[in-house]
């Protein structure tokens, strides 16, 4: 069962960065979702608030987390991106953040699109906190990945 | 419903970082988690490895993250951590990561708290996502604060 | 006339970051500002979209920016600003950017609020300058200083 | 008026990064100016001082602020500067930052030369600001731009 | 004597980040070692505890230190890493790292392995200095190159 | 044996930055130093060149890097430091480096000395690399240390 590799780990078992230099750079996307569940006092005070603020700083962090991701865990390659976008819908429990990733190059953008959500989810906590710290962020997930060897995923649950 | 206001927008509604300094240094604490759920492949893929080395790189970018709060989160106020603790405990149905930060200073450290672990959860994701994609992360959420004149809170259920 | 040293420099004339372990910490706060001169194609360009979102930017970035302060100004010391404000008005001929800063501490805070100012001004130009590359940034300044031994300041001109 | 169009908003009006991954590397270069308005006081100190140091820098903090334009300006693109220059030129009112970034990839390079300009006026200001508080900065803008799709650009005012 | 100038000077002998935009991206690769000396009590300190941790600290620091390498050496080039590793064993007198970097690109990864091991040893001496602070860092050295224009380079003492 | 313990590991071994809440903030000093080796070649070049810059390059290096010791080295605390200075003599074999830092605080500033004489290091290293490649630094070690529970310590072989 050669899938279930940890390709992080070489020969020895001690952490790498993977060796991807001969891998030819293509064209990478990856779609992610963090979901944010909101009491309805923190839904209503969303709704009252200059509402476009709270988003913006949420869109926004998401989108400079996303462009962070190798400094923020340790086994990324740096890479850069090509693409950046991140939705925020409201939904009936709160709301739901969506990020797209595109690069063209030797690894994939699948951290890039969870880190990217999970920043954008970790703004809105902050800044619906003093409203209500119960707040909770989950699942963060991937929704697809197109492009590189290991081919194409959609989540099918 | 005074309480419910948004803390970081001003008179205007546009953010700001808001003013702490009259507010006097006290010692905080914040308690948060994250939950990674892992297929039974992952699981296994966790079991087999050198499962030290990918539990230290877990906890180290959670360390690393959590120092790193203000610069990912765009209203956080910069704060000098006086400590922080990432454990990591494998469940039934994967690993529960639980980060405990405090500080002695005028804002409390529950984002970064919720940071550390998220970075954690998305490390530990890095690293089994080889072997299963669909690894979800979540609830991260808040157990418990201490300090501060907001008062204490602690997760009920 | 030894008000005019040059006080980033030692003995020798050589740069270092100056000594302020035996400073008392006080309250000190600075005002800055930045002009951003618009075209009439950019202002409309502004007026026309959806305004909030990039002001919201400029806003988010120069918070941010000012933040990272002593990470980019070589010689500044790192400092916990308190309070970080940044005011975005339009004018006749563009947008003025007003920053101000806070901080408890033995050092001041004109580059945190200068810097702020500056980064907010230069997104505002990255996001226009689809529009208008001639956008010009400037005057850059600071309009108040308060707190600390070298007492208070206020542009005059 | 197609060419009004601000590409930093997708069809909503929410910011995003753009997608530039289709289009092709090429070489592009920009360049850009900041001035420095100094006092017959700040002129003078400037002179007395161990000048090399001061303007050293001034030209490092310029060509590190602009490797790290993609973190401080929130919908920059990651890229890899080939070349980044700064030169800094005594004129009649103070000091003249010009700046020139290059790259080989699919997105142009204003911001980082903005970006190195503004921070080298900052530096220069830091440490000139206990002689003279009032220095004002500007204008910053770009003098010159090559390559990619929408054409080269001089500056003629 | 063209050999021994210094590529990161101008002209007129001022600081730049040098001009790679012309050259051709090949394959470079660079290892380099740091010793770390330890005293008995610190090899007596590190034998007992729970090394694994201890090692991949190190090991993890070097590698996103090695990541971040141009934002510390101020002229070196953003690059993209391919590949990224730190052992660590060992010695008689104490613990020798060696690190190996890559990349696809216009220049070398020497400063990448030398950073990435500088900064794996420093982590060492942070971890083992309550035991020991005399512990001493060096030699810090490049061991091999290849790739580049100016060929392959073996330390032969 | 007490004082053989690694104070950054927790009850289990496992890693944490340790809680340093309950330590008064005092006055804390370090002195550390970075030995370059230059061959002759080198040191010709060192003297040809516009010396002054190179060095500057150094300098500068060695103080942002000091301030960004918490982000490289894992488990270090954050901290303010109130100086930072980089000291840089040529001697016969090479050139010397002393940094000197101090802050007002709960934890010792060790750390950030020998950060930033190792970078500085680093950064002399990569100017002069196009001469010789055989360079070679260390021993870095710390020379002083003042303040906090552990008491002084001074280097004395």
């Amino acid at each position: 069962m050669a899938k279930a590799k940890l390709t992080h780990l070489d020969a020895k078992g001690a952490m790498h960065m993977v060796d991807v230099g001969s891998k030819a750079p293509t064209r990478r996307t990856a779609v992610a979702e963090a979901l944010v569940r909101l009491s309805p006092a923190a839904r209503r005070a969303l709704t009252r608030s200059k509402k476009g603020d709270v988003l913006a700083a949420a869109r926004l962090a998401g989108i400079q987390g996303a462009k962070r991701t190798s400094e923020l865990i340790p086994l990324c390659h740096p890479l850069a991106l090509t693409h950046l976008g991140v939705q925020l819908e409201r939904t009936k429990t709160g709301v739901r953040v969506v990020t797209r990733a595109e690069t063209v190059g030797p690894t994939g953008v699948e951290m890039e699109a969870m880190t990217g959500a999970a920043i954008a989810a970790l703004t809105l906590y902050d800044m619906l906190k003093a409203v209500d710290r119960s707040i909770s962020l989950g699942p963060i997930r991937l929704l697809e990945k197109r492009g590189g060897k290991s081919g194409a995923y959609t989540r099918t649950r």
